[in-house]
């Protein structure tokens, strides 16, 4: 069971887990969490580096949540490499000390009486339902951050931020870290989890890591690995446009439907379709009109079959 | 700041209750905790009793909770006597370590960029709202027992247990006890709780102390100093017509419309307004048509302008 100093220990169970987490912190070492869904690539590193400058010891969890996928989305085609990923986490400087990977963490054992088995029922008077409650697995505890959950990836992923926002507060308990880092290329999660870990008290540091960008811009993710080097190429147009807007903004352009204009017509012209474009106040995430204070710019759109996302931030 | 062996120690600042658990835990002693909203009666004190009995040391939460008060309900005259609570508290053989008295649980210190200060802006499209949102703190991070939470009292109060999970959740991570308790008078939140602690994966047991009654079998409340003499006795029809159905069911009569038809004409001719009478499983709280496997007979009705709950679980 013991880990040698650059091989990660893999713990699946939850109880073990946490009993890993205890015995850190009877020993006084403060713990950083990463929580992924595997498939790492560079973005996910940079976070892993950045929880080992600010924890003594370092957990990644790698877990493919259903809670946060709608029956419609890419849950069953979800890119994963779980070999790959050790790998990688072997290769950082410092290596990590634990790999969460648990099978499910919804199982929570011997059923309790009147759970649902079946989805059916579950729901019934819910239009939005995840992977988790199609499958009927008995979970119904859901933790929401109201307001910033609606806007943006909230319109067109509707269980999706209940989703990540549940399953980070598992690991959290689970876990029971002092600093979790996230990436900003996930700019909205990231503020809900800030929000989260706030409202609820943990006592929890949140750490948010800047976007990881390829040579030429375009933001890492699991997903690019299902472009086309045409689709890719084409992609690179969200990059570009909005680095041209945040440019624009600096020397004055402080107008955002104008700035929203240019990025989407950009992007069309590439043959992406938008699916949103907003201009939003940094903290609350609210749609602004004109650029005052410190804002960030996010996009959505798909190229071909994937959906991108990507945002920069503009403090004028 | 030490307290004597009886004299609890009052702590209302969240950061000082953190160090206090943490520095329990580093001793290696175990924690118990008793969320209540003051007004101590001897249905808390059989709380803490228990807590006491589970942990090696206790802490009794005092705080009137504006999350899970409608604008419309009794969060103004919710009665309170602070004094009084630390003097029953004192008298419980072996007292209790510490009682955590926050001003405001939703105080998050400096405001972030963003939050809205006045509440009309919040949720205007969430037509059920709690005293907390009417006040417009920026709070906006929700624990919900998605089915759970709908029917009996979440019926007629529909941010009640959104409410409820959610400070409980805050104390949780507060406090970090090992052990709460709970009464089972409030059997649904009572089980919201377990299952949310189940399905957010807190490491915390949670007890349910059975239903504590004055010698006349009213169930005991904070709220019952409200009743008028004769209020109080009409209002003993509830427990009264409880306990008969519970009789009536273990004698073979299983089926439900019967059993509730008798409570709701027992508690109606009382004078009292029935807001809900309905037997549901003990784990689902799921309707049930007739009694074939454990269930619980929950009653909320109103007399005069008090609304009184109570329940019997059936074990056929």
């Amino acid at each position: 069971m013991a880990a040698s100093a650059d091989e990660p220990l893999v713990i699946t169970d939850k109880a073990e887990m946490r009993e890993w987490s205890s015995s850190m912190r009877r020993q006084g070492r403060t713990i950083g969490l990463v929580p992924t869904m595997g498939y790492l690539h560079e973005g996910h590193l940079s976070l892993v580096r950045e929880a080992r400058r600010r924890g003594d010891v370092v957990v990644v969890s790698v877990y493919v949540n259903p809670g946060q996928f709608a029956p419609s989305e890419d849950l069953s085609t979800y890119p994963s490499d779980f070999e790959g990923d050790l790998r990688k986490l072997k290769a950082v400087p410092g290596g990590v000390e634990v790999v969460f990977h648990p099978h499910d963490l919804y199982d929570y054992g011997q059923r309790q009486a009147g759970d649902q088995v079946g989805g059916s029922g579950v729901n019934s008077d819910n239009v939005s339902v995840s992977c988790l409650e199609e499958k009927g697995l008995g979970h119904e505890t859901w933790v929401r951050a109201e307001r910033l959950e609606k806007g943006m990836c909230g319109k067109s992923r509707p269980v999706f931020f209940r989703g990540v926002a549940t399953v980070v507060t598992k690991l959290f308990n689970i876990v029971e870290p002092d600093v979790a880092v996230f990436g900003k290329k996930d700019y909205q999660q990231w503020r809900i989890i800030r929000r989260l870990v706030r409202d609820l008290d943990f006592s929890i540091q949140v750490i948010g890591s800047e976007v990881m960008r390829d040579h030429d811009g375009l933001a890492l993710s699991s997903r690019n690995v299902y472009l086309s080097p045409e689709e890719r190429e084409k992609a690179l147009s969200i990059s570009r446009s909005l680095s041209r807007a945040k440019s624009a903004a600096e020397k004055g352009q402080v107008n955002c439907q104008n700035l929203k204009d240019s990025v989407i017509q950009a992007i069309q012209e590439a043959g992406g379709k938008i699916d949103y474009a907003e201009i939003v106040d940094q903290e609350s995430l609210e749609v602004v009109e004109e650029i005052r204070s410190p804002v960030v710019f996010c996009v959505a759109a798909w190229f071909g079959k994937v959906r991108l996302i990507d945002n920069i931030e503009i403090d004028v």
